[in-house]
């Protein structure tokens, strides 16, 4: 595999006293061996591994607070670990150190049903806090697709399908407990709804992809799960039709619960993979919540916005079963888009635009892949702005890799020239540190003298977000 | 008047040199009349003023860099002044030196239709901002009655009535304008609906009140005008029909546009002032907003909810003209409150506590209003779990002045062993420091090195959120 080494592994060996303690500590939470660090020093997409010196399994806050104090007086990184589920190397352990891996700290802490609230260990997996909920009415929207830790959708500032309507983790997180770089225990806010109380440290630390300190617990906003949900899906003939059929569906008010949008290469790799008879033409998933009544209306309005903008039939999933499958598709279109080929690696981009752009963002994009050698799909959350482009690489070519950097390039820079971003909700991780300057200029210099102050060694998570 | 002076004011007069230089650059705009002076160091309520030194108008973000640069080097410290409207003397001039008053920086820079933002200048108020949307369809929510700037709102992270459907300026800003305070112009973030790019600079100067940097542009989220705007008043038997009404509405998905509480004595107080003729209960305000179907939808159940709570009739403003007289009553309530005794001045409370705990709070609150000699009412966004106590205080007893201290850290502690905060939508400013700490502990260490990161010479604001 090629892979991008975005920097240089130079690295010392763990020191002998810090392996001593670390083992004396944590017994066989304490792992050196070869395959468990590979498995938290790769990536699920393009980036070379970068393993670890040892893996540290927490189970409680208090272990967070030992590998922390451990580790600074060694002066040896530590690098939060959660599902490994990102996509631009948030978790690779560039100078080495040790992989703090928090996915057995499962506990869910607390639900508090009148106030739409739970508090959960930084472990809990989406679909587990999901599961747990459904019986008592409430559910968890945020979902990036991937079953991911709830620490690690904090920590990367994740989005997803129903960011639309529910917003993002900027806005699920009301409260962090976080193990902070001189070992100390804090929580960021109290589990009012809002508050005026000082620096907004919650929305400092969701994003900071574990530079800042390690979150160890979540509180985070529930919602009612609601009385009716329809899901649907629509083609259109162009992208610009389906793009116009969500702006002017926003513009009316109607509060879509999610819609994604799918191209046409898309769909074709959805129908191969997940056995589906979608037809190959731009699609519109589309979700609707609310009450039998409101839904219906939205769906009346959405049908006829959707008709004047050359959208074909709605095809309905009414059973809960037909909805899920739908859903699955959608959350696998990543593999799906990348086993396009056989043997091949991924690359997942991901910009988001305002919403006057998006249609002219998306079709010069599609330009763009329509002359690559490189077979690439277009799919995103459409009601943000925010989409990606799957490429399915040969792991031998660098030529192929050459030339998805170049579009990568220009896609993000396309972006930036229309007041967007150069990510959406991946994150800055390794793969997008020089764009993160092209964007904010000399506002990054402020982020680097936030890190100095609360890391002054350097040691959470170092090389991501910036060098 | 009596007023509590937070801090010594300890200052030296301003080197001859900075006022040279000041006058040079601004002319007319620097000042240093004692009227003006005291324009700008008094407080809307109960703190004594604390004048600053000089008031500059600034005109522009180049001004506002000139007055960070020369002030920064005589080590000078800056005020950022907006409206004035701030109710924790946020805007005092603790330590003396130039309040910077943004008030002139009025332009509306673009509104973005399409996308449901606009850029405007620190100084515009949100009224202004509202008449200019008003004939493109759309409409900027956070309302935190006060006619206040929006570099203000920013500054203080301020809410209102309409947070419980549209959020608060946590929520509403997409990005900042800031000079920092070496004197460089930095933009937190673009125009996209959400990013992932590095630390949320953007949350981190909301509600920072003027301590990390000076806000002199605002791009924000906007929301269409809905198709039907339906306003009503409800009075209840008791405190907790009322919030229960709320809570149980909330549970049923209903997306409530507005809903305030005010109590026996407030209205008592609404209708004096306001000349309203409401029943002296406990009343909840209501606004529901959608498609005419849909808020339908919504009243039907609420006043069914209502009616099984002990709501009585609802009482509703349907033409334009009523619904803003009625509004206009629940901006004018603090007013109305302080003037239930004449020549009275005025303290305003502000916490906020889980939905579980708030008919709780307002209970044992209502309690100790009933035992105290000071006339109060108490008023707030019930929705958000968030509520006021205003009081009617002889401004020559420090007896009164010390009761109601008192009533306020009982207020604040209870609050806090609620998991509330103390403070839902006012700020720190000089009245709640102590609180802060007791609020979030360790984690205020962390704001003091994020303080010292940014403003090293603490020239911003200083004396604000900590000393």
């Amino acid at each position: 595999m090629i892979g991008i080494p975005a920097v240089s592994n130079s690295r010392k060996p763990l020191p002998v006293d810090l392996v001593g303690a670390l083992s004396e500590r944590f017994g066989a939470r304490f792992q050196m061996g070869e395959a468990i660090r590979l498995e938290h020093g790769k990536s699920e997409t393009h980036f070379a591994p970068m393993l670890p010196d040892a893996v540290v399994f927490a189970e409680s806050t208090d272990d967070v607070v030992a590998v922390v104090n451990l580790c600074r007086d060694a002066r040896v990184p530590i690098i939060p670990f959660g599902a490994g589920t990102s996509v631009e190397g948030n978790t690779l352990a560039v100078h080495g150190g040790v992989s703090l891996d928090l996915s057995r700290m499962m506990r869910i802490i607390a639900v508090n049903t009148e106030d739409f609230d739970c508090v959960v260990e930084a472990g809990v997996r989406r679909e587990q806090l999901n599961e747990y909920l459904r019986d008592q009415g409430l559910f968890f929207p945020i979902d990036p697709g991937a079953n991911a830790t709830l620490g690690g959708m904090a920590s990367t500032r994740a989005s997803g399908t129903n960011a639309v309507r529910y917003g993002t983790m900027r806005d699920a997180v009301l409260a962090l407990t976080v193990v902070t770089a001189d070992g100390r225990v804090i929580r960021t806010s109290r589990r009012a709804r809002k508050s005026a109380a000082g620096y907004d440290l919650t929305r400092l630390f969701v994003g900071s992809e574990g530079t800042l300190g390690i979150i160890t617990e979540v509180t985070l906003r529930l919602h009612a799960i609601p009385e009716a949900i329809s899901a649907a899906t629509c083609s259109f003939e162009t992208i610009g039709g389906a793009v116009d059929t969500v702006v002017q569906s926003i513009q009316l008010g109607i509060p879509l619960a999610r819609v994604e949008i799918l191209d046409d290469m898309q769909i074709r790799a959805v129908n191969r993979w997940s056995k589906m008879d979608l037809p190959e033409l731009t699609t519109l998933f589309f979700e609707f919540h609310g009450s039998e009544r409101y839904v219906e209306e939205q769906v009346e309005t959405v049908k006829e916005l959707a008709a004047a903008n050359g959208g074909g039939e709605f095809r309905w999933a009414h059973r809960t079963e037909d909805r899920n499958a739908l859903w699955k598709a959608r959350h696998e279109a990543y593999y799906a888009a990348v086993n396009l080929r056989p043997g091949a690696i991924g690359w997942a981009t991901d910009v988001c635009v305002p919403m006057s752009r998006l249609a002219e963002c998306i079709g010069e994009t599609k330009t763009d892949l329509e002359r690559s050698t490189v077979p690439a799909t277009i799919l995103g959350h459409v009601g943000d702005g925010n989409f990606h482009v799957v490429f399915s690489m040969d792991p031998n070519s660098s030529a192929e890799q050459d030339e998805v950097a170049t579009i990568n390039r220009r896609l993000v820079e396309r972006a930036l020239a229309m007041d967007g971003t150069c990510t959406g909700e991946h994150g800055i991780g390794l793969g997008k540190q020089e764009y993160l300057v092209e964007e904010l200029g000399e506002a990054v210099d402020l982020m680097r003298s936030i890190k100095k102050a609360l890391d002054p060694q350097g040691l959470l998570n170092p090389g991501k977000i910036f060098q």
